[in-house]
């Protein structure tokens, strides 16, 4: 029998303790009869598709919860940031910068763009974009030429910066915003994780020209697949909807359309999910931060790894809760991995750095040694909203 | 009061004799109880994203039906078609021989693949590719160097040829198989219409190396927004799935990627809805048939006006019934339309060609001369399935 650590029989201790000794899925969905009843309600309508009316009212809940003006809903959080990134005019050739440490369809979002991802340094209370670094680099690498930041390197044009607020907490957005401004950069919030969280009381995905939302099966709400774009501007938001709809031009029965669009429009069928969803968020993350407050006193007394927590003057969704190990047992995060999963107590690393990536190895990158650390040593641990409801 | 010619009041009256006097959509789909009961399945089994047993099924089901050895379903039928290509080897600045009368999704395809579509002619029995005029065409523009098919005109490679199975009706397969051996050209074919479609007693969308479908609303058979992948190489089938899933490695936790992959997987919660459709494909292809009977005998008597029909040693699943009027009633087409759908009664022209749109104006064509005659005098009638069960 292998020898187990003591950090690691501590860590399973203190899940158990907070959620029982059932096996746990890291983040399972909460249905009831609702979800049920408006699946019914639109399979009657015969709309399933790209027309019907619960797209619409899925859209206005989602600008109604999160105050941003237009919402736009589409089949996944990915095809929401390949268009909120065509909007902004990422073209063939820009640079976007992104996180090295976030979902590898931030930086595909790019790519599909023709675009190029920068990656760029995380901080350590929000594991977000560490703004302070990245000035410092850009103050270095970039200069402005006729109100457009140049890469002096690959003589590329910067175009925008994709923060990715990590499994629920939100990026430094007014740094963030500073720097924008100053590097004359258009920022495009990833909030694929971040549905419910809020920075100084605004929610996340809100602050950049775009902001993008998804809804997959893991997500703090989830539609199947789906995603959304969220904006204050008209102007952005029409051509989001334009773009998403395949660029048909409206005609009663003339197919005409005025640009290369996309089939990414959320099914009607999907936003029926959504609406019984949204009806929930309120609770689902009440019950989120309360897991949190549970995991907290388990891990409290133990030496070695730490709970993450919301940063300063934010409120969290707490998406996914996350340990953070301390440099001396980064050695131990398989084992423990390992461990926890072996008795269907369900826990995940971070994902792989993309800027070690196969289809990302060549990409431009800042000094990324606080990304790698802290990469490797972030366990995610179950984070369902029925944890709580079902232990209480 | 605009007088209003005699052949609009027959087809009026046609179609009315037909399906009766009722508003009816252009084509509806058929639901029952069973997709009501596979949904609630899939929302108590938690899983309605990318995982769960639906999806799954559902693929085996359209292999079984279709008789490709895999079908791999996707977001929708343009992800398919990307996707596609993508396997096939199509590549930045390679052009695609499409048909110009499709919808502009299969052109969008190509150019998601940063390649050029070439649009080719249409024969009139099914409205497909005109292969004689294309090789023709062919022999004059281009030649094969190294293997593969050059275009000597643009110096760009033509990688694949991509037919429509227009409305449901097969192309002529056989030709096209013949005229891609000759010229070295990859065959992907475009099903998106024809599911339940044969040409020779094998299913549309097998004869090619890759074929795709949809499962749009307005299709014969729905999952929301849906689409697949047929093929019967096991290599394609893998690389179609591997990039389909965002192109990650299998790991128990790891998250690795080797390509630059996409999200294109369809929901277990759309595949639910398409296990119960496909339970009930037979009988929808039996009412669409019965339905085209129908209008066959109410248009028979009508001079100006062809009701299409299935090609020769084809059986098609009749998707949208059709009327092609003759060319000296084409003026008569917007006073047929505006009739019909003043009465709720709705009717739609074919695309418009995709050679005379914005985004594709500028792409290599060969003469269209017959496609601009057809696409001016089609129209589409009221196709559900269950007009017929609801008529009878």
């Amino acid at each position: 029998m292998t020898k187990i650590n003591k950090l690691t029989k501590d860590i399973l201790s203190a899940i158990r303790e907070s959620i029982g000794t059932d096996p746990q899925p890291l983040h399972a969905p909460s249905f009831s009869l609702t979800e049920i009843n408006y699946l019914s309600e639109c399979i009657e309508s015969t709309y399933v598709s790209s027309v019907g009316s619960f797209v619409g009212k899925f859209e206005r809940m989602l600008a109604d919860y999160t105050g941003a003006k237009y919402a736009i809903a589409t089949v996944n959080g990915t095809a929401a940031l390949h268009v909120a990134l065509k909007i902004v005019g990422v073209s063939k050739n820009d640079e976007v910068l992104i996180p090295a440490l976030t979902f590898i369809a931030t930086a595909n979002a790019v790519s599909y763009c023709n675009a190029i991802p920068h990656f760029v340094e995380a901080e350590s209370e929000s594991m977000g974009i560490d703004v302070k670094k990245l000035r410092s680099y850009l103050h270095n690498i970039s200069e402005i030429k006729n109100g457009e930041c140049i890469n002096r390197i690959t003589n590329r044009r910067i175009k925008a910066i994709v923060p990715m607020h990590t499994f629920g907490h939100p990026s430094n957005l007014d740094d963030l915003l500073k720097l924008c401004d100053e590097f004359q950069i258009v920022l495009v919030e990833d909030a694929a994780e971040s549905l419910g969280s809020l920075y100084k009381d605004r929610h996340t995905g809100t602050f950049g020209a775009v902001g993008t939302l998804s809804f997959n099966g893991n997500k703090i709400l989830t539609t199947g697949g789906g995603g959304a774009i969220l904006t204050n501007s008209l102007e952005l938001a029409t051509q989001a909807r334009h773009l998403t709809t395949t660029g048909k031009l409206p005609h009663k029965w003339e197919f005409n359309h005025d640009v290369v669009g996309f089939n990414y429009r959320m099914p009607n069928l999907n936003a029926a999910l959504g609406c019984a969803q949204m009806e929930k968020i309120t609770n689902f993350i009440e019950l989120k931060r309360d897991l949190f407050c549970r995991y907290n006193e388990s891990f409290s007394n133990i030496k070695g790894v730490a709970l993450i927590r919301e940063p300063k003057e934010c409120r969290s969704n707490y998406w996914l809760q996350t340990l953070v190990l301390d440099q001396e047992y980064a050695h131990l995060r398989d084992e423990i991995l390992r461990e926890t999963n072996n008795v269907g107590l369900m826990t995940r690393p971070a994902w792989s750095i993309l800027s070690n990536s196969i289809p990302y190895a060549g990409s431009p990158k800042m000094d990324l040694v606080f990304t790698k650390t802290l990469a490797s040593r972030i366990i995610n641990i179950p984070s369902s909203p029925n944890l709580m409801s079902a232990s209480i």
